[in-house]
C-alpha cells in the first residue's frame, strides 16, 4: 500500500473512446497498474488492406514494472483480439472467468504464447488482489456468457465498471446480473462509474434472450417442411443453445459450419456452457442421411462478410451445402453498421436461389439501453460519471443520462483515449495525455504501414498509377531507353492508344526540355515529368492516376 | 397503328431491377419504343474511383429508328441523371412533368445540349401520343413534386407504371395521389402493373410530408435560443419548404447552402413549386448581422458525403460557418443503405464541437409502404404483375404481396435488366434478353473503365505495387542497369530496409538464374521475377502487392 495520502487513482483509457473497438484501460495508483481489457478494432473503410486495428501500449512498455495484470470483462474481440499481440510486449499475468478464458487461451495457442503466459479463472463473486487494488468480479449479462462487471478497489476509493452489459431477468443460462451487489457496493460509496454506452440513444430496455428462443419457436413450427439455415454471431452461445433446444424439439439435427462457430462451439461445450442433447449434432458430412426438413445449419456469416459460410453459400461458392428453393434462412443478428449493404447482398442472393429469408425481429441486443443505463447509476449511485464503450455521440448520449439522473456536469467526463483522469474523493481533473493510437496490423507486419503507405493506397485506388521509365547515360546525359509508360488502374490501355500514345509524346517533350535546358538533376526531371503528364491527363480524363517517374543511368 | 392482331407489347427494363438506382425501360409495340426515365446508379464499394454508372443502351440504339421519345416519371438522378450521356448517343424527345423538365434542363445545359434536344412539358392529367402509344401522366405524391405514374395504352393492353411515389392524403403543396383516375383506368381494365418495390419489406403506411413539419414546430418550440442547422435531401422541396415556413413563424431568417440545394431550390422557386415569404431567405455573407436564435441554415450533407457543406462544417473545413457549442443540427433524412457509418462520423464531429444533434424521427420516406401498394393493387386490378424499383429482396417482397391479393404467381414476374417480357391478353413470358449493363463514368470517361481496370485497382488498393526495372543490353543480354526496386502502398520503405534489401537480391538471384540458363525471353524473365519476389513477400509479410517488372534495353 502507498502511504502518501495525497496519491490519486489515475484511469487511463488507451482505446475504445473513439469507436465501438479496441477496449484497454489501465487504472494506475501509485506503483501499481492494472489494465482492463486488450481489445481489438476490425479496420475503417479508409483503411485500404488493413486486417486488423490494435492498441499502442507505449504507456504500458514504460511503467512495465507497475503493471500487474490485464483483467478481462468477456470473451469478445473487441476486449481480448489484441492480447496476443500485447503480450509479445509485454508479459504479464491475466485474469478471466473461465469462458473468456478458454477463449484467450485458443488465441494464445494460436500464437504459441500458451505456455508463457501466466493465467488465473476468476468466478464471478470473487476478488483478486494486483498490488495496491483489489478487483472484484460481478456476474452481468451480455451476448457472451461468462460477462462480469468488475469493482475497482484502490485507497482512493471504487470504480464500478460494468463491461458490456444488459438486464436479463430472465438469461438462457446462468444468473441474472447481480444487482443486488451492484446496489450493495453502491451503497458503500462508489467514486466513479465507467458504464457501457452502446445503446445509450436507445429508449427503453433491451428484451431477454430468452424471447429469441420463443421467436424461433413460432418460426421452426412454421416451417416444418423445409430445411432451415441460421446464421448469428459464433459468440453468442447462448442463441446457439436456443437454436439446439428448438431443433431438439421439433426433432432436427444440427450440423455446425463455419470456422469461428466450430471453434466457440466447441470451446463452450468443453467448458460446460453448452448443453448437447445427445445424438442432435451431426457432421456436414452426415447431413445427405437425413431429410431436408430434419435438418437444421447453423452458420456464420450473419454480417455479409464475404468469406463467411453463408456468403459462400448464397454465392454457390460452399463446397458442401448448395441453398435450395424453399430453404428458410434465418438472420438472427443486426447489421452492424457499415455491414448493410453486404448483408443486404447476401439477402438478394438467397432469395434470387429461392430461399425464404428472414431478418426482421430474430435478434435483441446484448447492450443495455436507457433504462437499463438509468437503473445501473440508480443502484451505484456514483460520485463521477465516465461513459465507455462507444463513438463520441454514444458517450454524450450516457452523460445527458447521468445528468438526468442528477450528476452534476462538471461530474462528468467524456474522455478520449490517452487522456489521464485523476480522481480521488477531493476531485477530478483530466491532468494529461499519454501516447494512444491505433497500430495497423497487415499480414504478418505489425506497424509497418501508417499513414503514408495508406494514403498512397487511397491514391492508387481512386486512379491507379502510370509509369514512366527510361535510362540516362550518366557521362552524356543522353535518354539511352525509354521512356516507357506503363500504366495499371489507370484506364483500359488497349482501347486508349491515341491517349497513351500523347501521353508518351508529352514526356518526351518536357525530357527534350529538360535537355535543351541542360537539366540532368534527377530530381528536377522527375518533376517535370510528372507535372506535365499529369497537366496532359487532367486535361484529357479528369484524373489524377499517381504518376512515378524511374530513371536508370549506365556509363555510356 | 399496327394492324397484325398477333402483336405482343414488349417491355424490356434496361435497367433498376438488380439495384435502387439506373431506372430506364423500354415499351415496344410493332415499330414503337417509348422509354420511361433514363437514371444513373452511384457505384457500389468495390467500383474503386468510379463517379456514377449510367446504363447500356445498345439495344436503343440499335432501334433507334423506332425511339419516340423518352418519357419521365420525376426528376431524381436515379430517373433522370444519365439523360445527357444519353442524349449525346441518342437524340430523341423528352416529354416530363415542370419541374422535372427543369432539373433535366439544368442537365442539358451543362452539357451544352439544351439546344439540340426537343422537349415538351406534360401536366399530370394530359396524355401524349407518342406512335403506337398513349401516355397518360397521373398525379402521385414523393419526395419530390411533380412526380407522375403513367398508364401506358398500347394496342396490346394498358399498362400502369406507378414510378416512384407514396399515398399522401395531406402533401405540403399540390394536390394528393389521383386514386380515382388508378381506379377508373383500373375499371377499364389493366394488363399489367409496374410498381415501386422500394419500402415492399416495410409494414404499414408512409406518414404524410406534414407530419415532418409537425416535428420542426415542435423542435423550433424547444430551441428557441439557438441557432438551427437542418441537413436534408436537395430535392425534397416540400421539406424545404416546410423548413422555411417555420423559420418564417418563428421569426428566423433562412441562409441556402450547399451547390445542390441552392440549384434546386432556384429552380423551384423561379417554377413556382416553392413559396418564399418576403425578406426571409438571405445569403449567406448576411448571416453575421442577425444573432444566432434569428436564423436557420438549410444544408446538403444529410448522408454524411464527404465534401457537402455540413460534412465540411462538421469537419472545421467550411469556409463560412463554423459550428458553435448550442448549436441545434438536425438530420432531416435517414442514412441510405451504406451510408451509415459516414452519417455517423458528422454526427460525432458535430456532438464533440458541441453541437446538440437531433437523427430520429425527423424524416418519412417517398415510397409507399406494404398497405399502399396493396391499395393501389387494388384499384388497378391488374392482370399481370411486374415488381419495379428495388432490389432483388424488395421486388420479392412485393411479389408476395401480390399474391396475397389474389394474383396467381405464374401472372408475377420478377424481371432482371434486359429480359424482354412480351404481353397480350392471351398470355405473358419472357421471350428473350437484350444487352444491358452498367457503363462506369470516372472523370470524363464513360465506358473507359472497365473490369480489369477495376481489379487492378483493388489488388493496389489492398496490398499496393512493387515495381522491378532494369536495363538490358540487347546484343549482349547483360543487365546494365538496375534490378531498382520501388513501391508504393506496400510497406513504409525506411523503415523496412532490411526486406527491400532481400527483395533486390531475391531479383538478381532470379535474373542470374535466367541469365546462367540463356534466358533472354523478357516474357519469361519478367515471369521469374514476379514468381520469386511474390514468394519472398508472401513468406515475409502475408501480403500480394501487384508485382510490376519493367525491362528496357539499348545497343550495347
Amino acid at each position: 500500500m502507498n502511504d502518501n495520502k495525497t496519491e490519486r487513482l489515475r484511469i487511463i483509457p488507451l482505446g475504445g473512446l473513439e469507436q465501438i473497438g479496441m477496449n484497454i484501460t489501465a487504472f494506475e495508483y501509485g506503483d501499481s497498474i492494472v489494465v482492463v481489457d486488450c481489445g481489438l478494432a476490425f479496420p475503417e473503410n479508409d483503411m485500404l488492406g488493413i486486417d486488423l486495428v490494435i492498441p499502442d501500449v507505449s504507456y504500458l512498455k514504460e511503467n512495465y514494472e507497475k503493471v500487474k495484470g490485464f483483467v478481462f470483462t468477456h470473451g469478445h474481440e473487441d476486449h481480448i483480439g489484441s492480447v496476443p499481440y500485447v503480450l509479445r510486449e509485454l508479459n504479464v499475468p491475466l485474469y478471466a472467468t473461465k469462458l473468456t478464458m478458454g477463449l484467450i487461451e485458443h488465441k494464445l495457442e494460436e500464437h504459441n504464447l500458451l505456455k508463457t503466459t501466466k493465467r488465473k479463472v476468476v468466478r464471478p463473486g470473487q476478488s483478486i488482489s494486483l498490488g495496491d487494488f483489489r478487483i472484484e468480479f460481478i456476474k452481468t449479462n451480455h451476448s457472451i456468457q461468462d460477462a462480469v462487471a468488475l469493482a475497482i478497489y484502490s485507497p482512493a476509493g471504487t470504480i464500478v465498471h460494468t463491461g458490456d452489459f444488459k438486464v436479463d431477468y430472465t438469461p438462457v443460462f446462468g444468473d441474472a446480473i447481480d444487482l443486488q451487489r451492484f446496489a450493495e457496493i453502491g451503497k458503500k460509496g462508489v467514486l466513479a462509474l465507467m458504464c457501457d454506452s452502446t445503446n445509450a440513444e436507445r429508449k427503453g430496455f433491451t428484451a431477454s434472450e430468452k424471447t429469441v428462443g420463443k421467436t424461433f419457436d413460432t418460426i421452426f413450427s412454421e416451417h416444418t417442411d423445409t430445411r432451415i439455415i441460421i446464421a448469428t454471431f459464433a459468440s453468442n452461445v447462448d442463441r446457439v443453445q436456443q437454436i439446439i433446444n428448438t431443433a431438439y424439439k421439433y426433432g432436427r439435427k444440427v450440423v455446425v459450419e463455419g470456422r469461428s462457430m466450430v471453434t466457440v462451439i466447441s470451446t463452450a461445450t468443453e467448458l460446460g456452457y453448452l448443453n448437447l442433447p445427445e445424438n442432435t449434432l451431426i457432421g456436414i458430412e452426415e447431413m445427405k442421411n437425413y431429410p431436408d426438413d430434419k435438418m437444421v445449419l447453423i452458420t456464420t456469416g450473419s454480417q455479409g462478410e464475404s468469406m463467411a459460410a453463408l456468403s459462400r453459400m448464397a454465392a454457390n461458392m460452399h463446397r458442401k451445402v448448395m441453398i435450395k428453393p424453399g430453404d428458410t434462412v434465418i438472420f438472427s443478428s443486426n447489421p452492424i453498421p457499415g455491414n448493410e449493404k453486404a448483408v443486404s447482398k447476401v439477402i438478394n442472393e438467397l432469395s434470387m436461389k429461392g430461399a425464404n429469408v428472414i431478418f426482421q425481429d430474430v435478434h435483441v441486443s446484448g447492450h443495455a439501453c436507457q433504462e437499463e443505463i438509468k437503473l445501473i447509476y440508480s443502484l451505484v449511485r456514483p460520485k463521477y460519471s465516465i461513459p465507455v464503450h462507444g463513438e463520441f455521440r454514444h458517450l454524450k448520449a450516457q452523460a445527458e443520462l447521468a445528468e438526468s439522473l442528477g450528476i452534476a456536469r462538471d461530474h462528468i467526463f467524456i474522455l478520449k483515449s490517452g487522456d489521464v483522469l485523476e480522481l480521488s474523493e477531493e476531485g477530478a481533473q483530466v491532468s494529461g495525455h499519454v501516447q494512444t493510437g491505433g497500430i495497423l496490423v497487415d499480414g504478418l507486419g505489425v506497424g509497418d504501414v501508417g499513414n503514408i503507405v495508406l494514403r498512397d493506397r487511397q491514391h492508387l485506388a481512386e486512379d491507379g498509377i502510370m509509369i514512366v521509365a527510361l535510362t540516362l547515360g550518366r557521362i552524356s546525359g543522353q535518354i539511352l531507353a525509354g521512356p516507357d509508360i506503363v500504366s495499371r488502374g489507370f484506364v483500359y490501355v488497349k482501347e486508349s492508344e491515341d491517349l497513351m500514345e500523347e501521353a508518351r509524346m508529352t514526356v518526351e517533350d518536357a525530357l527534350a526540355g529538360c535537355m535543351n535546358r541542360k537539366i540532368i538533376d534527377w530530381a528536377r526531371m522527375k518533376t517535370t515529368i510528372r507535372d506535365s503528364l499529369s497537366e496532359l491527363i487532367w486535361k484529357r480524363t479528369k484524373r489524377r492516376p499517381m504518376i512515378l517517374p524511374i530513371i536508370m543511368d549506365i556509363d555510356a
